[in-house]
């Protein structure tokens, strides 16, 4: 029997306010509308994004809300419009979009769309600026626009990548924010040439995800930059040739990584966040040709504050969202690199838990624990 | 009868002290040495470069000198080693050189030569570490390795590029620094699509050469911004299309150039010097796809200062040195680009002066009048 054009009653996982574990509920959802996609979510993973939120430090606070935004699942209806998908298909939801009619979205070099970019304080659909969830009529917000912690979710078509159905979501999910981000941080912003030098600051996933960029890449040397000596066992794994703390040394790091290379690296990827590590990633690299990418998300009152000069000599920085990536277009062809096994995902994936137990998800990102914890929705 | 190996006897401008008038005075011109060419010099113009080592504030005081770095003359004869030129060959000597042999020089990306990038403190010939140049035996220092306020002058190889021999000496002669400066920065760094629009801070010669690298690439719009309403009717002559001067704005002018198009320039090129225009030029770029290139040289204490997110947003900063152009292999092929009248040179010469008034191109300049003041060695 067709669930189509009926609401759904399923379990989700609420966030009734800042901090506290999330809630099993059980919620309604809405069919899609216009352009609209209703998802069944297989597997989700947890991203820092989804913990800031929850957080919600410094943000305006939006509860209750479901939250998530790495997933995998296949489409269950489709809303009047779209065209390009149907139910079956096995799809990634993802927090940016590709209206494909913007400027951003006919420029070959953004992934900025105009329409469909990341919204962190937006809790309804575009369509009608309303929720497709509730509970007993009351509306939940949505989060990203994606709201994955959900066994049904409705999301913009713009939002939707079409995948091969033989890729495994419970693997592939992680495309869907960090692993393309740093990925595709190192493969399209930094193009490093086969043999050059890479600098990686922070070794979380981002960075790791950057790291398997520049292994994909051919780089000669990765040399791997964290605060957290923990991070490097790990990092080790991921093709990462030399390590560098920044506190073993009593001048800026970015100075030592001149030494170390010979004049700089060729590219530098920033993943922390930290705008001393943007401003040493962007010093470290080699005059006459090195280019410095910014990944990691600032805080609102820092400065990116450097000597012209450092400019001057032909140094050039740049930063990135979603790895350049365009969502729909380009994200089917990241998951085939995983199927072709040029690209490696399953390292990143540290632990994986039943939906029922997501708040262990939280726990261990609380902890600095693994890397990617992804959550088997049926369970 | 050859003077080669011979040394010549001829005028040269000489800087006695900062700050005061060159004097003419009969030099001798010790023969080129290993790796070295003796030029004869028909034409030279004045550049700001110039003006700053004879004003001399805040650097290395270096005198009795021979400055001039913009020129294009002919050799007279080649030292030991010297196969790629010989005598009669016509030459622009360039302030920057080009080995071909050193990292940068074999990067694709680079043109700052390891060995003989432009360093403004040294006097002397990197052969011997001496002058080729006396009065009475006692010798006078050396400029950016050309010195080309004297009928003859010696120059390292690698700072000397070969050109058309039909090429008019007494034009292309400002392709040797300030017009390659700036159009390289434009067509080389910037690379503005056919159609885009394009922002240039400062509309002295560097900048109206950097429109002229956005007319030759098609921009839809360029738009020139300086302090100094004057600049702006001569600008007129450079495919300038609207002016912007910050003064008339209450809110920084990136945001006043963010509105006029809809979201920010494609690409904008700073040649002010200015640190605040650094910044300007950078925040008004478009977000998704935006380049801004610095080419004014700061002062020592200025520092760039951004918000990280302008980085994040893929907006890119790069800095470009002599527009990305090796001296030897790239500039040649200039010339022809005026030779095919691709590129417009005759518009930036507004004055000519005869060699014995070479203190008038000096008034000129710092009187801010015209663009290029070509002084004529032979009267
Ligand atoms: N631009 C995007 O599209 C996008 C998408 C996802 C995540 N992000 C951002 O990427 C960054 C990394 O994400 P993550 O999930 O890997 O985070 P993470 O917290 O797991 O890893 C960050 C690492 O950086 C290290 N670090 C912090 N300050 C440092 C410094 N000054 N020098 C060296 N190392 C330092 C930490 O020790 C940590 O190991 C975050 O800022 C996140 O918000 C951006
Ligand atoms: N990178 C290189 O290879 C290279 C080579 C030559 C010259 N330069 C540099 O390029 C710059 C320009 O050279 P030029 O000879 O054209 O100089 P110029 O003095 O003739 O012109 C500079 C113009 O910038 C304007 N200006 C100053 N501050 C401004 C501001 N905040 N906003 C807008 N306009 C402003 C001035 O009014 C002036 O018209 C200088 O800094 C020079 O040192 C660099
Ligand atoms: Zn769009
Ligand atoms: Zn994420
Ligand atoms: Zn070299
Ligand atoms: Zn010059």
């Amino acid at each position: 029997m067709s669930t189509a054009g009926q609401v759904i009653r399923c379990r989700a996982a609420v966030a009734w306010e800042s901090g506290k574990p999330l809630s099993i509920e059980e919620v309604e959802v809405a069919p899609p509308q216009k352009d609209e996609v209703r998802i069944k979510i297989l597997f989700t993973s947890l991203c820092h994004t989804d913990v800031y939120s929850w957080d919600a430090k410094g943000q305006n606070p939006l509860f209750p809300r479901i939250l998530g935004h790495e997933a995998g699942g296949i489409v269950e209806s489709v809303g009047e419009g779209v065209t390009d998908l149907k139910p079956g298909d096995h799809v990634l939801p993802i927090f940016t979009g590709e209206c494909k009619e913007c400027p951003h979205c006919l420029s070959e070099e953004s992934n900025m769309c105009d329409l469909l970019r990341i919204n962190t304080d937006r809790g309804e659909m575009i369509n009608d600026g309303k929720s497709r969830f509730s509970i007993n009529g009351k509306p939940i917000y949505h989060f990203l626009g994606t709201s994955t912690f959900s066994e049904y979710t409705v999301v913009h078509v713009g939002q939707v990548a079409k995948i091969n159905p033989e890729a495994p979501l419970d693997k592939v999910c992680v495309l869907s924010c960090g692993m393309s981000t740093g990925f595709g941080a190192t493969v399209n912003v930094a193009k490093p040439k086969k043999g050059q030098s890479v600098a990686i600051f922070g070794l979380g996933a981002v960075g790791l995800a950057a790291a398997e960029g520049a292994r994909v890449s051919g780089a000669s040397r990765i040399i791997g930059v964290d605060l957290n000596p923990s991070r490097f066992e790990q990092a080790k794994k991921f093709g990462v040739t030399e390590f560098v703390n920044p506190k073993d040394y009593n001048k800026p790091v970015q100075e030592a990584i001149v030494e170390m290379t010979g004049g700089g690296v060729d590219r530098s990827v920033e993943c922390t966040g930290s705008i001393q590590a943007m401003i040493s990633a962007f010093e470290c690299v080699h005059d006459g040709w090195g280019v410095a990418v910014l990944v990691g998300v600032p805080n609102k009152d820092d400065a990116f504050k450097t000597h012209p000069v450092n400019l001057l000599n032909e140094k050039t920085v740049k930063g990135t969202f979603f790895g350049n990536y365009k969502p729909r277009s380009d994200i089917p062809a990241v998951v085939e690199k995983y199927m072709n096994k040029e690209l490696e995902l399953d390292k990143f994936i540290t632990h994986t838990v039943p939906f029922s137990e997501i708040n262990k998800a939280f726990e261990l990102m609380l902890a600095g624990e693994g890397l990617r914890c992804v959550i088997r929705m049926d369970e």
